[in-house]
């Protein structure tokens, strides 16, 4: 079904699943007296999140901290989202085997200590520029973007260069 | 009609277009829960759309995305702008034939790839220092400042500077 | 009381007092028209009390500015503050006498001529990349990270191991 | 009457002139749909400007911009300010006569092309890191600092050292 291109088994990425803080968003938060937070986020990350889903790939959206639902739709991203995640590896399992993947086909952006299993269990992982040392350890690729700063959009044409191998080494075969 | 000092046909810039988010703005979107999205520019930007203006440089502003008019309108820049634009090339075309222009006489800043045509068929262009690597490659002048922190100002510099030379060689030729 | 191993007197840290302008946040003030001015912190900083705090490790703010309250509670950090505070020294004996705590168990981060003193006395002091020069002199630890981008987590990660070490220290006497 | 000490007239500063835009804020205004501006300062300019007040020296804040007084004084920095200024030399020279001070007695922080003038008469300047070029060329002391990131606390220690030589020099010739 999702193509295999002989025995290495290259496989086309069907989810992405990254964190919000620090990865969609700088992590800065920004706090006025009336409770109510602001984040940032990039025009060119969000230029990358539809790109990956025009070409097919699902884009999820995972947190530990109680992002407030209505900032997240103020991004207008069409990305589901779990937040107040206490162990993100169950979510992303569960998203995994509803949607009939491997995690050959499972993308991953984190920067924190709470993404190093994803990391290393995804088929491709990527951690910010500025992500923590014990993400950065559990990843084969080092954003030079920031979280927030464009580090979507430089993994989704990783992602797109990968699927262009796939593609390429597909009709080889044929 | 608009001076031909010679074969080079060397010609003063009447039209600067130039890229809402990443080239005006930062491209960083701020947003919380009340849907509303804080974009941030620089005071040195503003000043540059200014002195064009005042030597007759026509600034327009424009975006594939859907920027809000209230919040374009908040910068007090007095440009017309045009958003939610599928293809820019269609739109400066118009543009330029509607102002009967030729393309020596529009000059370009854009940091996207959807910037990539314009940037090329432009007589002078320009990219921030933060442009994706497709839209620097198609433009002989990448900025030192980036986008929404000071491009504007350093592209206007420039365009003045060929401004002068155009003057100058008119004289000459007088 | 709090396990002595030695003559050393290595000692856990019980208090971490962080100054709130420029070492929680940024030092950036941001103001509208409404009067109302907007702080920016960051969500690792807010990880690195979380995990002070799991650890034992009581973490309190302290400024001399008259910060708003509402904007602190909106961090949800779950930190008493004091503001407004002229001598903070003072303030930081006040608590560590109340905690009935000796100076070696208090660290302390702060980044301006009003934190010397008590950077001085702490057991463990820090002062973020961006701290003024004054402060940087008076601590053992420049942090990497600036105040308000990561400099409490940096410190906190400090602390711990610290903390490993006088738990192996503890346990080498047992 | 502010003490001469010898041919070489080292004088007291009794005055500092400091831009807004780009020097008290970093020149960066943060928009969105409600047709309010965001600006941003640091604390450490604050402190600065609380200082020099402390010592004696007037601070007072010019801009060419129609910068909104309720934001100005959502700073509380205790300064008058003069915006919507056409020519800055000609408001300096208003308050200097006013204030019975000689140009050696004014200091000048300032970013701009509009500042080069008062830059060049000012018995002290300084510009901040990210000034423009003309500014820049036209003082005598870059800062380190960008304009709203320390800057002004930058210039006011220099000043605090001026003073400190002008009032040795006077306790000499005693």
């Amino acid at each position: 079904r999702y193509g295999y291109f002989g025995k290495e088994a290259l496989k086309e990425v069907k989810l992405l699943v990254c964190t919000i803080d620090g990865c969609l968003t700088t992590g800065h938060i920004y706090v006025s007296g009336d409770e109510k937070e602001i984040l940032s986020y990039d025009v060119r990350d969000a230029t990358g999140i539809r790109l990956l889903q025009k070409r097919g790939v699902e884009v999820r959206l995972i947190s530990e901290r109680d992002c407030s639902s209505k900032t997240l739709s103020a991004m207008k991203l069409g990305c589901a989202a779990e937040i107040n995640v206490a162990d993100k590896l169950l979510v992303v399992e569960k998203w995994r085997k509803e949607m009939g993947l491997c995690w050959k086909e499972v993308a991953y952006l984190g920067n924190e200590e709470s993404d190093v299993e994803c990391l290393k269990k995804a088929g491709m992982s990527a951690v910010p520029a500025d992500g923590c040392p014990a993400a950065q350890k559990a990843t084969g690729y080092i954003c030079k973007c920031n979280g927030g700063r464009g580090a979507i959009r430089e993994f989704a044409e990783h992602i797109f260069l990968l699927m262009e191998k796939v593609n390429s080494a597909g009709k080889k075969l044929c």
